[in-house]
């Protein structure tokens, strides 16, 4: 059996990569990817603070630690002359599709960019979906796309997982949650979402749309084998996720950042708890011809709680004493938003999670000290 | 003052170009399209029933009937350069934005023709609105889009304008409703109104969404004067929405054919109901930084309702026996579903209709009797 897996370049998709590979044995991975977040980060003049391999290198380490049913496809997944290709030639029983421009702030540089990611992401999606469906495969694939829980905005009820029942008017009906995503990069997915629900409607294509959390986490147990099997880390301004970034700027001795008053709680994710997830979906998945939806989260808190936790983690493992600057808020958000957000329907997927919020910082902190230099030298890509 | 009026070449584009014309005397009307409908019919091997004018031509005619305030550019709004272009140098303080790939069929020819219609409409509602935003104008123009009542697919309560309360585990807000279009070329339009949600929420820019129901019609009050203002009318499969290609099918002598039981209801609008409550809103609309849905629909009918007027209309007008035919139905949809639609905030817009289904189907049949040679010669495109 052959697994597609677009995006494994990424800082999730790397790590995916190998976890597979260990999980299933007996299954091919294969990968592709135009190295897009690379020239994306170098673009925004920053860098991976953990640095990376190049794909012929992760490829040649991860044989000699074993994962060797990993191949590797170069291309653009915008080239439906690609897409079909990889999927005529392969013909995966599985599409997991994580890539996509996944930056909110890169999206909201200017048009231009806005355009370029909505363009980039959907413009994939609708490959792979319409080459699946073209090449007769429809009913013989499970289709799963990370989404992202930015797409459900900030609403005054609890979350629910993709679908909801609702009472209008005295009547009910179960219909999909809109979306209300608050970036061009997140309404990229909201786009997407609603092209996933059209194509499963039409075709009856097996969709699972793991709609995740913020991946926080410098490594899985699989990448931290080799300094070569290492996956990303941005810290950016742009690619920098907020969890990630604080933390960087902790052990950079720059003060944690808080848009505004920090209140707004936002839902976070391990990368191994991730990586775990999307492998057991891949498991336990039958072609049903549904669209499930599972809310990918395993903790909630609000911006401020996350500054403290990381101001006392870092004194505790550094011993440094970091500062928390509150700044006016570059984003239109409710900056008092309590999310709550159903999960219960993931959680069955995933099982017990096995890194939460506090230990994860711990271990990012400790990681970092080791790329310090870099962090320092990149300082004044924390901010725009 | 100038409004930008985007697709002024098409089959509500120019009858809307003639009539804010001829309301607006002070307005200058910049219309711009790049003539995608006619290439798109030719290319499906049709044409239009009426025949159209060149565009210089329709411009000429104008002016010699007194609609002198309209200026055309050619362009293609996919292109940024020429929408930032045509908005810097007329500085619009409305955006009538009309144009798009309309049709469902054609976007459901393959992939390509999939994705064609999504980038297309999409890009050119990007455009659009970065541009005005990157101009600086957000805050000065009220943009207007023609969306469809295809994005509310079949729920089970009365479709709302476009948000809704609803109460979901005992707690109520008030959302967007979800996009539940049934074609790659409604779903463009549910990714449309994610964008202008977006772009509203993110710049304060008022806008004006009219969920536009199946418009039907051969003419206006003046497309009517003079054959060089004539409207386009398109029968075949691909372009001619269902009332209006039955009435050609009729005229033809070929059977009206159902798809499936034809028991699902549809919204319909006529074309000079249409033209009307476009310029209403034009004239309504101040800047109030809101996003406003308004559901542009005068009436239901069933597909079967429908034809069955129609085959007794024919009778009475044109003295012939229309036989009704059901065929397999290609699309997926529930065949039974009694859609409910409220349009209370639309109809204080449009005020009374000044034209309902009955009278719409009467006068159609009449204009087509004079181009039956032309339906008879293309009698094979009524079908795929």
């Amino acid at each position: 059996m052959n697994v597609l897996l677009t995006g494994i370049d990424g800082y999730v998709g790397w790590p995916t990569a190998l976890h597979l590979s260990r999980r299933f044995p007996d299954v091919r991975i294969i990968g592709v990817d135009h190295f897009g977040r690379r020239r994306w980060v170098e673009a925004c003049g920053s860098v991976s603070a953990v640095p990376i391999a190049s794909m012929a290198d992760r490829l040649e380490a991860a044989r000699t630690y074993g994962y060797g049913n990993i191949s590797f496809v170069e291309g653009d997944l915008v080239d439906r002359r690609f897409v079909d290709e990889v999927i005529g030639v392969y013909k995966p029983k599985v599409i997991l599709h994580l890539a996509a421009q996944p930056s909110a702030p890169y999206s909201e540089i200017n048009g231009e960019r806005a355009s370029y990611t909505q363009y980039n992401n959907q413009q994939a999606t609708r490959n792979l979906l319409w080459s699946v469906y073209e090449q007769g495969l429809a009913r013989e694939i499970h289709f799963i796309e990370t989404t992202t829980t930015g797409v459900y905005g900030a609403p005054q009820f609890e979350i629910p997982e993709g679908f909801f029942e609702v009472e209008h008017k005295g009547e009910r009906d179960r219909i999909p949650f809109p979306g209300m995503a608050r970036s061009w990069y997140h309404m990229s997915k909201c786009n997407d979402i609603n092209n996933l629900f059209l194509a499963n409607q039409q075709w009856g294509i097996t969709i699972t749309d793991l709609r995740t959390a913020i991946v926080y986490g410098t490594e899985t147990g699989e990448t931290a084998q080799d300094e070569r099997l290492a996956t990303r880390f941005d810290f950016d301004y742009y690619f920098g996720v907020v969890l990630n970034r604080f933390c960087a700027m902790a052990v950079a001795g720059y003060p944690i950042t808080v848009y505004g008053k920090g209140g707004q709680a936002k839902p976070y994710i391990s990368l191994e708890d991730c990586v775990q997830s999307q492998a057991n979906a891949i498991e336990r998945e039958k072609l049903t011809g549904k669209y499930e939806v599972y809310n990918q989260v395993t903790g909630l808190e609000s911006i401020r709680g996350l500054s403290l936790k990381i101001q006392r983690e870092a004194k505790k493992q550094l011993g440094v004493d970091v500062e928390i600057q509150h700044v006016s808020n570059p984003r239109v958000e409710k900056e008092d938003h309590l999310m709550r957000i159903d999960n219960r329907k993931f959680l069955e997927v995933l099982g017990a999670p096995r890194c939460l919020i506090d230990d994860g910082i711990g271990q990012i902190l400790n990681t970092l000290q080791h790329y310090r230099d870099t962090l320092l030298s990149y300082r004044d890509r924390f901010m725009t």
